[in-house]
């Protein structure tokens, strides 16, 4: 063990200089060593020596058309008025590519050569200049030209020039060999049904992948038990055959101290957490002359400790520059507060809206991992800023390629099920078209709607005073504008309830008692008002109701509680009853609707959506999800 | 043999919609087959269909932090001043990721509990709300919510989010399958040096990467002979087990008629040429119920083929939206002509001066695929424009990532090897720094340099008034700048002769009989002017000298010439005679120099440049090429 001072805490960039003094003195090698590899095989990877043409292409003059090869001092006074005839001595039929006989200098097109009797004497219109038609020695490239420079990863066109400059083999880096070591008592392989308390190995399938779409060699050892001798004994065998060794901590915030350990004792310890969120319990070092990093268990942070620390370490290896994703300015829409002192990472949904890109902010969580399946882009808000208010402009690193963002239905508003078998039915149709929605409930997305930061806005708004839903709330909300409304179903809204309905609940007069935990929707969600609504009608004071202050943000959130025991019962739509195999106490029939700007109607990439809606084989499956009506879906009822 | 109608010659979106008829008349499947593989299997595949969770993640509520979990309802009114003990069996130690203990609703931090004795009773400086510390059940995911919809390239976080939504097994399409089938008499494979007029198969090493790349599975084919029974045959084959053939013409322009026909006769003909340049020969059509390209056989053509009609096919045929490439927009260095009636697709290198990005067009023919190795970006001149003029602001598509660009020093003007060699060290030092030469003469440079389209211009530009080199254009071209020039070299100019000079040359003078035949550089070549200043000296009238209007672009290119055989002699350095094995014979040693803004001194993209030219190493590899003096390499003479 090297007693080598560590950092705590420190911003990204001087953990990454901290960490690169510590690999130099642990004489981690700079670079990857060399391989000597067919052509064939060296796609993908990164010259280690220039690639200098050994030979000229072509490597003569050739004709470059189909024709005859002549002497162009032969051709001189030719015209339509005077035909020229050339005795089948004094040219050469050639095809392209042919190598140019010798004296012969030019080439006349096979389309423009007639033949005179007796019938190889070849009759030309006009007079050529000296090497009309001829590729010249070398015109792709010359003997002793430098073709690409060293630290150049090589494509397919890359390696045919190379191939056709001469080279059969070439000397480039091997790939980089990454171990990965997940440890915990707690973690078990993918493959059977974790217990409750255990947790699947998915970090070791994301890093492996994550180094395999890098170019890597990579490997995973068997899940390592919490001794710090037995995962210390792991690192030093990983360290001794990788270039660089991941060391997964288990789930525990409190394991990257046992990682600190484990890498202090196998070699240096230079960084002990860094000032990024998520992921900052990050450990860097080195074991024998090997980098190692210790990658937080959870699996957003362990996502991005690959991104920031493994990929640029490892492409230095390489000789190559780093990645790097395309940049946008984004307009936000939500307001995103930020911790100071902390580059915080946010995983944020895009879609283009009105000629802008608008960002959507997703759930901050480490453990989180969907955040980032769906993520369209990353923005880094930087440990110096507070946070940004709603519909600033920030720059967002894409995680989507711009096209597929700009072809993005942004639905924003309340949850349905029904907007996901959309989403999968419109992306089977049309590869290239995506729906994204993103729950807020619905008022927030009429907001949203309001501020032009989504196409269509999913609502089902009651109104308390007329009990009519969402059409009495436009008015109010979108004075200046000509909104539309789209009916998209009809469903049921019920009290989600254990199986066998333990309770013998029979409805919402029920919670008067206060005997039965209630698990609530997020202020705004129109499942909310509904039973606002209800419980006034009953005479009910929501403070009376146990659970009523906890919140969760869809469907199925209050379903997982219910399933979970957290709660007697939550309301919500029979299709989250069904997906947890609870039992459903219905409540009320509800319209659920999409509300837009009418010109929206006319938007070409809406158009897919309002076909969909009219489809008899898509609302067949909607009434299958159970709890739903679709007689009226796709209406127009504004 | 169908006899279906094709078209010729067409734009490149009505050909698409001309093979997209053709294959479902012929019953071409318009999606690959289905496979179920192991998720850690799956990277870079497509889902076949949508992934619906099937558990919730995390499986019940967990503890977030390593601490105690307590009844939040029992903490009620604990503070700092009323500090309030919780007896060992009201809480219980968990770690984060700890099932949350029945009962139990909230965490306390570890650092935020003391003990009191007898050892395990736990002191609370603060109360805690419900739920504090605590992951719910589906905070990653619910059961039954939509993960991701068909038609979707997983990625590593997708993998890891589907296992831990209980996954272990994911639909998806399984690798298309290319074959690749080289055709023609004079094609030889790779790996013995091919004889004049046999041109190497590189080809089939491109399309096959190229292939790869995109995710496909793909294998050639032996090289076919030029007859249409034999590639019938192989066509046939190829398309049982392919999901799409690659059929590659011979080099030979006529080659497509041949290919046309095959194609014909194993199924249907759906356009014969494409109004695109280069790569307009292309063939599209069907064998069987299986898609084929006649790719035509100039690489740079055959390259563009596969990115512009076989890699959207195959990324439709998985149900994935096409390829796309970032685009910016450029300022052209020169003139770009174009024709009318044909997409244009010029290779371009990039680099950023003065905060733009400017492009500067490299050689367009289909043979010379070293334009496609050294291109930075694609611009399409669409068939309607008849080209643009410099200067102008034009999208570009990029093949190289945008900070790479603007890492790159842009060198215009005269061609000389220490600027490659000096590229390639550079990059061997730093893989993110590039220096790009590109050769328009010493006069070109300075153009550039004046219209801001360069960093440094290189020249070795003769002033026959005063025998001075560059310095006298300087006041000239660039009045209004401040110019600074730094020496790069001195170099040797002289006569590049066959090995054993048969001729016997012994200078210039000789060519004053006209027996001797010579191959000139272009106008505007600081070579050029010197032969002129010397032929004035020895008045020699330039007219008199065979093969004075015969012009290459570079010193290679003119040693390639008369390696071949085509001039008995040409001006040129030494290193371009030791490239090609040719004899040299001395006319006049000149300095070669790099002229650039005096303010470009300070920029520190450059100070890499400026450093290397001081070292003693590069100064040693420049003399080993033969020629040079460095004795005032580096040194700043104005």
């Amino acid at each position: 063990m090297h007693d080598s001072p560590f950092v705590n805490d420190v911003p990204a960039e001087e953990a990454t200089a901290a960490w690169r003094r510590a690999r130099a003195e642990a004489g981690c090698p700079e670079r990857i060593p060399e391989a000597v590899v067919p052509v064939g095989d060296a796609v993908g990877r990164v010259t280690a020596r220039p690639i200098w043409a050994s030979r000229s292409s072509p490597v003569g003059d050739v004709a470059a058309m189909d024709g005859i090869a002549v002497r162009a001092a032969d051709t001189h006074g030719a015209s339509e008025t005077a035909p020229l005839h050339l005795k089948a001595d004094s040219y050469r039929v050639v095809d392209t590519g042919d190598p140019m006989p010798d004296g012969l200098d030019a080439v006349v097109m096979r389309e423009h050569v007639h033949y005179a009797p007796p019938g190889d004497v070849a009759e030309l219109l006009a007079a050529v200049p000296p090497y009309q038609h001829v590729r010249s020695i070398g015109e792709d490239v010359s003997a002793g030209e430098l073709l690409l420079p060293e630290g150049h990863r090589l494509r397919p066109v890359d390696v045919a020039a190379a191939a056709a400059a001469g080279a059969t083999e070439l000397t480039v880096r091997r790939p980089p060999k990454v171990a990965v070591i997940p440890t915990g008592d707690e973690i078990v392989p993918i493959g059977s049904p974790p217990r409750h308390g255990e947790i699947l190995d998915t970090n070791s399938l994301m890093l492996l992948a994550q180094a395999r779409e890098v170019g890597c060699e990579a490997w995973a050892a068997p899940i390592q038990p919490d001794d710090a001798e037995i995962i210390g004994a792991a690192v030093r065998d990983a360290a001794a055959a990788a270039d660089l060794v991941l060391l997964v901590a288990g789930s525990s915030a409190g394991r990257d101290d046992h990682t600190a350990r484990v890498v202090a004792a196998a070699g240096s310890l230079a960084v002990h957490g860094v000032a990024v969120r998520p992921g900052h319990p990050v450990v860097l070092g080195t074991a024998g002359s090997t980098p190692v990093i210790g990658v937080p268990g959870y699996p957003v942070s362990a996502a991005l400790t690959f991104d920031i620390f493994a990929a640029p370490l490892l492409a230095e290896l390489e000789g190559a520059p780093p990645p790097h994703r395309p940049q946008v300015t984004a307009r936000l829409t939500r307001k995103l507060p930020s911790v100071l002192g902390m580059d915080d990472w946010v995983r944020v949904r895009l879609g283009s809206v009105g000629g802008q890109i608008v960002a959507t902010p997703l759930p901050r969580g480490a453990g989180v991992l969907t955040s980032l399946v769906r993520a369209d882009g990353l923005l880094v808000v930087p440990s110096a800023v507070e946070g940004h208010r709603a519909g600033a402009r920030v720059p967002v690193e894409l995680l989507r390629r711009l096209p597929e963002i700009e072809r993005t239905i942004v639905a924003i508003g309340s949850h349905d099920l029904v907007l996901d078998l959309a989403a999968t039915a419109l992306r089977a149709a049309d590869p290239t078209l995506t729906l994204m929605s993103s729950n807020v409930g619905s008022l927030g997305g009429l907001v949203a709607l309001r501020d032009g930061l989504c196409h269509v806005a999913g609502s089902h708004l009651l109104h308390p005073a007329t009990g009519e839903y969402t059409l009495p709330y436009l008015d109010e909300m979108l004075p200046d504008r000509k909104p539309a409304v789209v009916r998209l179903v009809h469903r049921e809204q019920g009290l989600l309830v254990p199986p066998g309905n333990p309770n013998g609940i029979t409805g919402l007069a029920d919670l008067a008692g206060g005997g039965l935990s209630y698990v609530n929707r997020q202020r705004g969600a129109g499942t909310r008002m509904l039973l606002d609504h209800e419980l006034r009608g009953l005479e009910i004071d929501p403070a009376a109701v146990a659970g009523y202050a906890r919140e969760e943000p869809t469907h199925l959130a209050v379903a997982a509680a219910v399933a979970a025991g957290r709660a007697d019962c939550g309301l919500g739509i029979m299709a989250a009853a069904r997906a947890f195999g609870l039992d459903f106490v219905p409540v009320a029939r509800e319209p659920y609707d999409l509300v837009l700007d009418e010109e929206s109607l006319d938007d070409p990439m809406l158009a897919p959506l309002w076909e969909l809606l009219g489809s008899a084989d898509f609302r067949a499956s909607v009434e299958a999800l159970g709890g739903y009506g679709t007689e009226e879906t796709g209406h127009r009822i504004r």
